[in-house]
């Protein structure tokens, strides 16, 4: 007897099921991407997923507005909660977004009445998908979300099963195209980040309110997403650490080239030997790191295995295109009749090493400050980085303008994120600095 | 009734089976790192497949060798072939490699006794893959092999599942690490492509006979497999064109350079109105192109997919510990339960569009004469060319050395390959040529 023999491919696929039918919840410019991928790619999704996967019902707030596409066949529920229970949907797509409200509501119905949810809502995912996950595992319906980060980039599909076998240490992405080009532009033209952000809202690549965004919060949702993945652990966005980027300045910029790095938007999930590391910062990448070359609206992710050494992924990080590409890869895969646990393993089985806070990071700094050009001062500022056990690696001063305000530069070796609190606590009380100094993290790769 | 809803997850793994029990076939460099990997991350991999994955049986030539690992448990088999009938064996793994003998026969027979198969062979997948997926299709059994392209890059995963949704209408890869090192190291220290293989071998990093990996054939047969899943067809070594790298030269290296290329053996499988090309060759690519900062013994895989866009990989492409990640990836599929067809749809469903002769190919090509140096001459290659209807982008000549033999080079705009091939016949003929033309395919990314 052979206890894992599958039941036959033809039987499985042809005779259970004639469709898969969805139902999609939101019909923005992904959920009109769905459908238009749908239609487009019908014959070929069909050949892979093994059955037609049609659309059997949609919702959204307004039935009469011209999305491009033919909503002429599927059902049409002024409520998107009636889609948890319409039976002839035997899959529901959330694309309404948010990590309450409606969009929650629906998925926790949908998967209480038995239906396989698929979504892009990263949000959601980071705040609720550990309840979820438990939902969705006691329900034994799959919860999928490969739309939730890095669009297009089967990202999770590649941490939760393709590199399933090694014990990841560390995953580091640029998870926000926004960010990214705001960065890249204001690299290239020399601009400053208030001037970028205003024409990137203007050409449509960052939105009215941009806080969303830049501050920092869209990646650290995908970084919790990614972390829980990587590491086997129930997803955590409380303990992920958030900075954004509204204090990254030309002048940093342009210092970073001089001292051959570029800055990024970075989320990182690390694993030490005290826990797991979780954080969103601006951070200095060496030039010739394959992140560093990842500009404008480009995401990428760089994985690092015990066995598989770096993998690294590069694509389009959002769009109506890249993310229904990411949601319509889940649907084949239920089709296919693939299930795997929400976070790659059981929720009992999930680990429960902790969550470590910024101030046990171990990492070298990128200190700028602005000083008064006067005797005593670069003294005065090494003393206090002694005094806490910081050492430096180099230090970048461009001419001499006596009393008045010169930026110093100073690069740190490998010290703790705590020790220079205290150091940069102790350097901004000094007469003679004049601003707030600041601090930029420095990643090996 | 919901009949997509699947087993629960408890039920189906934890009371299916106590273990997924695999007998691996061949104990060299992968096999014995397939074993260190499931004895280091044991208690992961049992999380993560809901199942331990434990080794029943082995086989390879020389039972005495240390292999430094732990090998006291499993059965030890004379005969692989026997893996085949062991029934305490759910999952062979195949790793003798070779595209016959052995390694065929095991495959053949494990499929009919009704047990799983995993393997890293590329050579066997590339010449048989087809029958040996009709054969798996027919018995119900999962027939993987992401070991076999690109290492540790899960690349058959992220066609065959990640981008399934996407019509794919290019992929590119550098797939073959010995070639990729030589070339880069050629360019880096400016020798010849000779003394770079001498010291390859002498390294480690190529094999004594060293023709497989540097006449392209490693590079096509990975090439014929990434095809087979980019475009749902039937795997089809025959039908790739071949060129390996020994023809390769400093000269034309530094050339490269200098209009602002790299040249990299690449592997392309590309839909057009026509049909299929499939072609491994020795390529100029932008220097910023992705692919061509991918240096030293790195694969990579860039793929286009209608809705998707872009998407490019990187990682490890071979050794032990990249293969076993692969490897063991698809035994976690296996154990999680994960059924798809071969070659990513049921073998009738296989797409017949047809395979397409070198002689069809479109593109710009970069041609370097070495031509003795007098009046006419290039009067009469830009002749030739013209007659042939191929029009010219640039051309480089650096100095003069009357009577002597110096070198032209030509880039040519997009032409047919049939077009290049009757100049350069016609351009061979004329006196003042002195060598072979080289004739090296531009590639736009």
């Amino acid at each position: 007897m052979n206890a894992l023999r599958p039941p036959k491919y033809e039987r499985s696929y042809t005779y259970r099921m004639s469709a898969l039918r969805i139902g999609i919840a939101g019909l923005g410019t992904v959920g009109a991407g769905v459908v238009r991928l749908l239609a487009e790619n019908a014959e070929l999704i069909a050949t892979r997923a093994g059955v037609p996967i049609t659309v059997t019902a949609v919702s959204a707030r307004q039935r009469a507005r011209d999305r491009g596409v033919d909503l002429a066949g599927p059902h049409w529920h002024e409520d998107a909660l009636a889609l948890a229970a319409d039976p002839d949907v035997d899959v529901v797509v959330e694309l309404i977004g948010g990590s309450e409200g409606i969009a929650r509501q629906l998925i926790e119905r949908s998967i209480a009445a038995g239906k396989h949810v698929v979504t892009a809502n990263k949000a959601l995912l980071a705040v609720h998908g550990s309840a979820l996950a438990d939902a969705a595992e006691y329900a034994g319906v799959t919860l999928a979300f490969e739309g939730a980060v890095a669009g297009g980039i089967p990202v999770i599909k590649v941490l939760r099963e393709g590199l399933a076998g090694n014990r990841i240490s560390r995953v580091a992405g640029i998870l926000n195209g926004t960010c990214n080009y705001i960065l890249t532009v204001m690299r290239t033209e020399g601009k400053e980040f208030g001037e970028v952000l205003a024409e990137a809202q203007a050409l449509g690549y960052a939105e009215a309110d941009p806080s969303f965004d830049i501050d920092g919060i869209d990646a650290a949702h995908k970084l919790a997403i990614l972390a829980a993945l990587a590491f086997g652990r129930q997803v955590d966005f409380a303990a992920v650490h958030v900075e954004g980027i509204r204090a990254i300045n030309a002048l940093d910029i342009s210092f970073a080239e001089e001292l051959g790095y570029r800055i990024k938007l970075l989320g990182i999930a690390q694993e030490t030997a005290a826990g797991v590391e979780m954080r969103v910062h601006p951070a200095m990448v060496p030039k010739a790191a394959l992140l560093a070359s990842v500009d404008g609206v480009y995401n990428a992710v760089l994985a690092q295995g015990d066995f598989v050494g770096s993998v690294f992924l590069q694509g389009r990080g959002a769009g109506a295109g890249p993310t229904a590409s990411a949601v319509i890869a889940d649907l084949i895969d239920i089709a296919r009749g693939t299930r795997i646990p929400v976070w790659g393993a059981a929720a009992r089985q999930l680990s429960a090493r902790p969550a470590l806070p910024i101030s046990a990071h171990r990492g070298a700094y990128f200190l700028r400050l602005m000083v008064v050009d006067q005797p005593g001062v670069l003294a005065d500022v090494t003393a206090i980085l002694r005094d806490h056990g910081v050492s430096l690696e180099s230090m970048l001063q461009h001419g001499r303008k006596p009393g008045e305000a010169v930026p110093i530069v100073l690069v740190t070796h490998e010290t703790t994120e705590a020790a220079m609190g205290k150091a940069i606590a102790g350097i901004a009380k000094l007469d003679a600095v004049l601003e707030r100094p600041a601090l930029i993290r420095i990643e090996p790769s």
